[in-house]
């Protein structure tokens, strides 16, 4: 810590010490819970001696500002989540950055306030939230990952925790490798990339193949990341409507005859927020275009493995010939998503041009994280753990079902997933889900809002249920929560939209 | 994995199985030492018998293709880094990628090719090379980082695993405002932002702060990944060269005045590649142009805890008043290059920005590491870890700087590096680090020639050594290697380059 000292000024040094401290603390710079610096560590590099350093801590601890821990040091009072640091800012405000930002940041800017408006009011515990788009932690086999994550820093630690290859941790690949051919997709290791999470892939794929002004067509609903990602590339985004068996095939054709798009976007299994599939023949239809048209398709494969028929959907790369789709896969969904660990898969020039984009995007994902996601994959643990989480998100999503047939009034309709965390419930004409929301939130019951997963206008009387992360014994009472609040809406004016905080929606 | 069977072909089910296997081992789909299905899962999947399935893979064992080892399955024959799969792709060469590659695709794809002729020859374990810019494996303390990944999954696993804040795990968050301040560098909490690394923090900021076309000045010489980042983001660089005391502020001014750049990118401490600090002059020089033009400088920090004099250099950041340096940091050379964990500071406004880009790029890094990095940081490892390190670099320097001065001819000089891995040689009139090259490699020893880290035509009378990776007891034989190559090439007329195979430079 540099503190500047005047030894000529006549206050004492300890003063001086005592005096910038103070000022660090109230400008919240040493926020509470934080260690201050040895006295004799201090001392050392302010050439003082310790005693001053002590003296000073002495005066800290006696005004309350600090606490001193025996053993252990003196730390900034105040529980380290307590009060927040005072609003002024430590540097007068020289810099207009808002003048500054590029393009890409004024658009990203611009969709975030846009999605403030549909996120969650803040929701106490006593509220049985469908909202969460994510695995449900409980389920997490945490502990069977610590012991992969010993094993393999034991066995090759200094390796996994050097630079390494940006293309990904070769045992990795070579397992996916074989992993995809269970849905029919044939790639080499070669042809696989591994990224921080299917978010980063569809972003090193907007940067490898999308300039400003480009159209991208995009099915309708969709993942909202995707939609803000190609956007702040600069995309001009065109929608391709689902129906109960995909993107509208119709659609897309007139669409890559009429504006050329760069490329199609969707998500061929556990569409979000759907949770249906791509039919084989519309899939059929969709690569057919695609290819006439030289349009790339990128498939966002969520996880084929979590599905509750019997097999899993068909990947659209299953029965692409001609190599024009680009398949996106992680493993958020099936194991952790704070692994931050998925992969691309596309043909061989495209795939080191993508390459080019991830090591100026951050050089490489974390090998230490690559080999245990493959050491538990080895040995069969993901395949175990998916057996288990698959059977109680199939219980979830039946009790689901079961609600809603129970519960709903007339007029209100939803889709039955085939796969994912989630399912698409249609309110019935004159309602706006947007607008329901904070009803239903007083009400103990929380979802997400379909305008979110739509462009602009869209999907207004429609909204999200996740199953995923909702104790099987909530689920009931959740939907007669969220039937009140229709029934009753139904009977009211439609009241006003109101500002909500952000909170991203996954 | 699916596999199309013809049931009233005639052909039997074992024998369509075999065959469907063999092309996809032939095609290079399943690669040498992927294992096989079970037996009784392929055959569920295809609804035959299961000896039918064995039947098959008997078949491939005994034509050589697949091996068999009892109680662990069937897997594809030869060593997994064995040969590589064929060059003939799987599918036709339908599309012309190249075409639709964007415009900062292909920027990065011409920086790369300009790069690939500054990589290095595929050298023997014989080569003493003193070209990687990494820290030494050798010294990383793995098996303590072990330990605290064990405790922090223990403690708090199903959260880290979980999706996470986008600012960073909070904690790690206040521990790094607690651990700036050593350097002089004030920050809040909440104007740190967690990020994958240094280069993806760059990459942050070219996208919040860049358009196509805009001027971005750098430093000269400086890190290549930077300029890179710079330029695939559509930023035309403009030079401002170092001397002994930093990049000259005479030059940014006048730079300032003339094209209005939109940020400086510079490395204050342990620069890369000469190991020089900026002197406190200069660096005041600098932020009092910058804060009068309002153009925003980039500081990459390094590590300023690995240096080699009394005590760490002044960052930029400690003397900006105005609020007008985003500083960069990173555990990757003080602790491991493998966790990609570093961070960046900015004022409110800016960071908020910032932290949009990195929801955009990958939602979060990997909250487990960050756990597991603060633990470390929290029970003094990393102190302990950055002494032990810092003797045995400060050794090798000590050593590659006495060794220099013994052998190398009159007419070349180098860089006394303050900090970081490496220093700077610039060869006598004359000569060509990059022509160089191939014969030092074939005397049995490297380096990374300095035109890597300078905009096209710099620096080619320079080099770079990093001492950082090569034992002690390699280094006087290392340097009297390059300074015959050099003896012998003064003697010798010039010869030309030649096409050597790309490595990243680090």
């Amino acid at each position: 810590m540099e503190i500047p000292l005047d030894r000529d000024k006549g206050v004492p040094l300890a003063r001086q010490i005592q005096t910038h401290l103070e000022r660090l603390i109230g400008d919240g710079l040493l926020g509470p819970g934080v260690k201050l610096p040895a006295t004799r560590e201090l001392a050392g590099q302010l050439r003082v001696n310790r005693a001053t350093v002590a003296l000073a801590y002495d005066e800290l601890v006696a005004s309350g500002l600090a606490r001193a821990h025996v053993g252990q040091g003196t730390f900034v009072a105040g529980p380290p989540t307590g009060r927040r640091a005072p609003a002024a800012p430590t540097a007068p405000a020289a810099m207009d950055w808002t003048a500054l930002l590029s393009r890409a940041a004024r658009i990203a800017a611009a969709d975030e306030e846009r999605l403030r408006g549909f996120g969650m009011p803040n929701a106490s515990s006593t509220v049985i939230s469908f909202a969460g788009g994510m695995p449900d932690s409980a389920l997490f086999p945490t502990d069977a990952f610590r012991k992969v994550l010993n094993q393999v820093v034991r066995d090759e630690g200094e390796s996994l925790l050097q630079y390494a290859p940006v293309g990904g941790y070769a045992p990795l690949r070579r397992y996916l490798a074989g992993y995809l051919l269970r849905f029919g997709v044939e790639a080499r290791a070669e042809e696989i990339l591994i990224v921080n999470g299917a978010q980063q892939g569809f972003n090193l794929i907007a940067r490898t193949l999308v300039d400003p002004g480009d159209v991208v067509a995009i099915e309708q609903p969709t993942y909202t990341g995707a939609m803000q990602g190609f956007r702040a590339a600069g995309a001009r985004l065109m929608p391709v409507e689902w129906d109960a068996s995909g993107p509208r095939p119709d659609v897309f054709e007139r669409l890559c005859e009429r504006q050329a798009p760069k490329l199609f976007y969707c998500q061929s299994s556990a569409h979000n927020p759907s949770g249906l599939s791509v039919e084989p023949e519309t899939g059929r239809r969709l690569v057919a275009s695609a290819t006439r048209h030289q349009v790339p398709i990128v498939e966002d494969g969520f996880d084929g493995s979590l599905h509750y028929g019997p097999r899993p959907g068909t990947p659209l790369k299953a029965v692409d010939r001609a190599g024009i789709v680009i398949h996106i896969g992680t493993f958020s969904k099936i194991l952790f998503p704070g692994l931050r660990v998925g992969w691309l898969v596309a043909p061989r020039p495209l795939i080191e041009r993508l390459q080019a984009a991830k090591q100026l995007a951050d050089l490489h994902t974390s090998a230490l994280l690559q080999a245990a996601v493959h050491r538990f994959c080895e040995q069969r643990l993901l395949e175990r753990h998916v057996t288990r989480v698959t059977a109680e998100y199939a219980r979830r999503r039946t009790l689901l079902l079961a609600a809603l047939r129970r519960r709903m009034p007339e007029g209100v309709t939803w889709t039955e997933p085939h796969g994912g965390f989630s399912l698409m419930l249609t309110l019935p004409a004159g309602l706006d889900a947007v607008a329901l929301l904070p009803a239903a939130v007083d009400r103990g019951v929380a979802f997400t809002p379909g305008a979110a997963f739509c462009l602009d206008g869209g999907g207004e009387r429609t909204l999200r249920l996740a199953f995923s992360s909702v104790a099987a014994a909530r689920i009931d009472e959740g939907v007669r929560r969220l039937a009140d609040v229709i029934k009753t809406a139904r009977r009211q004016p439609r009241p006003r939209r109101s500002e909500r905080e952000l909170v991203p929606v996954v």
